[in-house]
């Protein structure tokens, strides 16, 4: 992408005004205005941008640095000018998990999120803010922030029974019928599952910190929503775990599946095989040239011969059919 | 269903008096009453009714919501108002576990309880509330709080019990014989452990949660129940993780029984076969067409190659048997 | 069994008295007495009488409750009436553990013992305190019950010792060689021992608790002989996991075994069959009726033939020797 | 290597000088000097050097002979003359991970490093050293430890991303096609990975007692700093533990990519055994010596026999094909 | 063995008098000397002579006992009289570890050691005692209960590197080649590495329980070596884990190594039959009895016959190593 953009939303409890910025000048006003201020910057390519926005809204150094890398561990840093926290917006596309890293700076008055590209899942967020009756309206920023929060966590809980439901139809497969492509399948699922860990499981320590900070940063009165945050992170973090046990269940069930097929396989061909072998013999043993094999002079004799090798071909069949062999 | 409903309980030490009310402003009464009320409402599909409830309650926003979602992980929530405890009601039926969530709320007084739909596992409680002598009549609401965890519990370590049996069984009819059949249902037990792991075990900490909860809401007086529950709960828990480590035995001693199995069968089939191949090679020798083979000229040839026959097949049978191979 | 019977031990440093009693009332005597008593009751079936003494020696109604159903997890309730505990007490007969629980209330100058069944392993206490120089008839009942839970433990450690020395046979038999008994031997000995680990392993927390239960009814003076209690049950879970995990190796050993054994088996009989077939294949040949096959007609044709065969067959031998795959 | 090299960096805010030093009397000025000091000290094979420079700088006895040990676990010594700490510095060439143990001693104004054999990761620190407008001029030493931790850190990131590159690499292979090199590939990687976590967990540790450590050698201001190391190692040993399992993932992956071949190739191979099977048992019939066999006197009997073998052998083939075994 | 025999070392800073003595009453004299005594008794088999030394420097009567029982696990008991430590001293001969159990009891200006037979690790420690320069002269028997601590912690850690290099070794030769032998090796050290760390870990416990320590009997000057043992005995349990891992590696390499080399011995034998299905068949439709084949009447039909198999068994064995199954 080319370009930074940069969305500034204003709100009080009466009023709210959204404003698309073409540089960062224009939104240094925010940061002295009496009114609610939510920045939302997208594209963090441009180091000097994020210099600019940093030095002014006091952005520790080395978080600025932690916008800008796109393969940070989910993690809060609170600092004497704000409250720094970083994780990461999955999506979930034909099979793909992507993740998009997404960084919030909350200080008095203002909210800033930074994001990689444009596309988010905080719509519902800004329609309750449009929403005059919404509580988000006439609360602080640091309300605003856990919103946002909820929104990603609440992804991750979307994404996972979405992942549920399909590992849930593997096995369903699985048990009809076994074919090889299922374990590319399984194998794929394991490394998103990798992915998906990697990105949810911090969140988890994070909430925690989020719940432990004591801070100007973040008011009393919200303690309730984040105790929210943190039932949905533990449930997510559950649901990541028992996949990883459906998958490797589905590994060793693929495994029967592919073993019992096989081994059917083989034991049908083997047992075809071992019917023929009596009859050949028996062949054989007419083949030979002595010169006093009475059976070979008998008129019907050929056609005893038929009917014994029938008859023993049958009774073996019928051996091991009893024997459940076949 | 169609309709929520509402049962009214109104109790002290000397009287008890139980309603059926059609509508929530029926139910209002039992704040100001001095008697101790427990509100059982069945059906959380009409969002109206439970705001209408929570508002008066005092029921915090969020635990509104908790109670309408019914997918919840146990937890307890402790607010200025009230206590709130939600976790999964479970049933056992035909080897499938299915779940129900309930929410109490617990106030000055009052107890409400939230179900899915009609049946539950309370009826002992409501038996116990009938006796004008026991002690749930002459103690407060929260002793009949813990009074339903303690069903609800109870009924987890019921289910874990018949569950063992079930496992016990299919173990013996393991070791006896095995078949496919027994995979698919491992399998399932497996699925149906998850599930339960997963209503079960978040219920340890909300009773540790509850042990630690220094509240007005909930009597010291009520510390060894909470211990009792507390202890039931890590029995069951316990089972849970013992049922998982069986499973996982029960899927390698399958695996074991079907390869040696098939191994067997293989086993036989190949010494079938291998005890043939002399006997047609010797038939092929004297089916060739040299014009010197002496034995072929012999009167009693063909009875003398009979008997060489048999015998060195007898003879690869005796020598197998006494190897172990058969 | 038919009755609950009562055996009441009353001793000071200078004297014992030890009398079986027939009903719960002969017993109360004890508790004004200033002498220390230890009353041991066998048979918890009858309610009347567990409440009769329940209620005299203030034992709490659900502790109560646990005397008399006997799968108690292994626990310790303190309250200011008196300490509470309870284990399970391990019998181990012919391969197969059974377990028994017995309670214990402690309580000032009288130790409770309740058991299932007559037959116990507190035989060495009670030639302790026949002894009138042994420490124990100094001490308080506190004492007693430390050296009751002692021998309960310590006999955990010598059931734990037999399993050891049995898993090593095991082993040493496996080693030599592989049959399908042993599989259902490990299999025996894992259950067991998931029955073992579920009654030793809270034992531990119950240790742990007892350090640090600061109680009347517990003096410090006793804490090197709780420290005591504390390092034998530590290396009685110790030993539990470490034989898990010999199972486990055991196992992959009987797995290993059968799997190289069946290979072994298998290897043999295809070389064999191998070794045959061209020799099969060339008799063939000179069974074909072409009308000018030169090695037909010359005198020695059949011999050369039957020693080309020989030649043969042993170079196969011989080569497939040199390749290790006999 | 022959001789230690000491390197001596003396700097401030406004000048920088660096020089080697032949002998360890050169260095001792640094102490009393008003500058910050960095001794870089390369070679630790010589224990009188270290002696002199300990006793010197008051180094503790057990931490100069760790600084002599190169096997030492990553950790952080805290006494009263200065801190001490070692961890293990990474190399990765050519597959193959090898370490070089660096030990740090900070003290007032100086900062001593030691290293194995000529050749670091610091250039980076030392390239910011001579910017004049670089943070690391302006402050004290400790900073500068922190700065060298930091490099030592961010190549073990940078380590572990080359080698999760290679695992995937090798995964992709692995999915296409499988083969015995492989093998001893990922058992390489996993050989390398023990190396690898042995030398990055501990260091997990340390930063852990850095962040505690309240030292005079440790200014406060450098905390976000601590933090920021931190969070890689945590990175790290996350990105250690994902290989594990994708190690072990990997290794299964082989195993069922090798099983499947072979089982692919004994089916084929059998399936062609199979289909040859009657059609041999029907030569051998009329191979028989019976006298009236009426289809060999047939005019066209012999073309008649053989189409009968064609499609008989095309109709197994059609079959199985049909149910998949080809 | 048949004697205890005692061994009484008395030193100062400037002296030093080692003697052997025959009866306990000798050494009584130590306890009141202003030297430090260090009493090394070997033999432990004598309840007499433990007693009288116990009795006679305040040993508890618990403590006595762990001394006697040689089979206790690491441990530290902290009385009023002194301080008692318990821990297994290995020796590694012939891959088979065997431990002997060393109790040292710590008490003013003199240190007990107990040991179970001749023969020690403690030569270095004696050999610093005799050198007038060394620390161990100038300070208490602490330092040197510390010291007699290292040279054991030591000797594990040396134990256990020639462990490492054993499994290396073995790493190796299974990635050559696979046999039986090598399962049995591989599972004799799994047995090894038991006993390894079942000797090992708890001595990590004791090692933080001495850090945590705070009595008369141990100088906080002595903290950093305290540190230094903590130091190596985690190396050591790190080790241990190491070990375990890669015995489990080895467990799996083997297992591979061993289906891979019957799996291809089976491919080649299978391969052999394979090509010669069709040639056999070939001469048996040549075998047959038609009146009218018109090859088997051309004159040089036999050696068309020879050519066209060998050329369709050769045509077979190109297409096989093509296909890379051979």
């Amino acid at each position: 992408m080319d370009k930074v953009t940069i969305e500034l939303t204003e709100y009080t409890k009466d009023s709210i005004d959204r404003k698309s910025k073409d540089s960062v000048s224009e939104i240094l006003v925010c940061k002295t205005s009496a009114e609610n201020s939510w920045v939302d910057v997208t594209g963090i390519h441009d180091p000097e941008v994020i210099r600019e926005i940093g030095e002014f809204f006091g952005i520790h150094i080395l978080n600025q640095e932690d916008i800008m890398n796109t393969d940070q561990r989910a993690k809060l840093d609170l600092s004497e000018n704000g409250l720094y926290i970083v994780l990461q917006m999955l999506k979930y596309e034909e099979g793909k998990i992507s993740s998009e890293q997404v960084s919030l700076w909350l200080t008095d008055h203002c909210l800033l999120s930074f994001q990689e590209i444009p596309g988010d899942v905080f719509d519902p967020v800004r329609e309750r803010l449009q929403n005059p009756n919404s509580k988000a309206r006439g609360r602080e920023v640091d309300y605003l922030a856990i919103a946002l929060l909820d929104t990603i966590i609440d992804n991750y809980v979307h994404i996972l029974e979405r992942f549920g439901e399909e590992l849930e139809a593997i096995e369903e497969d699985l048990l009809e019928h076994t074919n090889n492509h299922q374990l590319l399948t399984i194998n794929n699922y394991k490394r998103e599952l990798h992915f998906l860990r990697r990105s949810v499981r911090p969140v988890r320590e994070l909430v925690i910190q989020l719940q432990k900070a004591e801070t100007t940063y973040l008011k009393g009165l919200n303690a309730p929503f984040v105790k929210d945050l943190s039932d949905h992170i533990i449930q997510a973090v559950d649901s990541v775990e028992l996949y990883r046990e459906m998958l490797n269940d589905l590994m060793n069930l693929h495994q029967s599946g592919t073993n019992n097929k096989q081994n059917e396989i083989l034991k049908v061909l083997t047992v075809f095989s071992v019917v023929f072998i009596p009859l050949t013999f028996i062949a054989g043993v007419y083949g030979t040239n002595f010169e006093h094999i009475p059976e070979l002079a008998q008129p019907y004799g050929y056609y005893i011969f038929w009917a014994a090798e029938v008859v023993i071909g049958i009774a073996m069949l019928v051996y091991f059919k009893s024997r459940n062999w076949l």
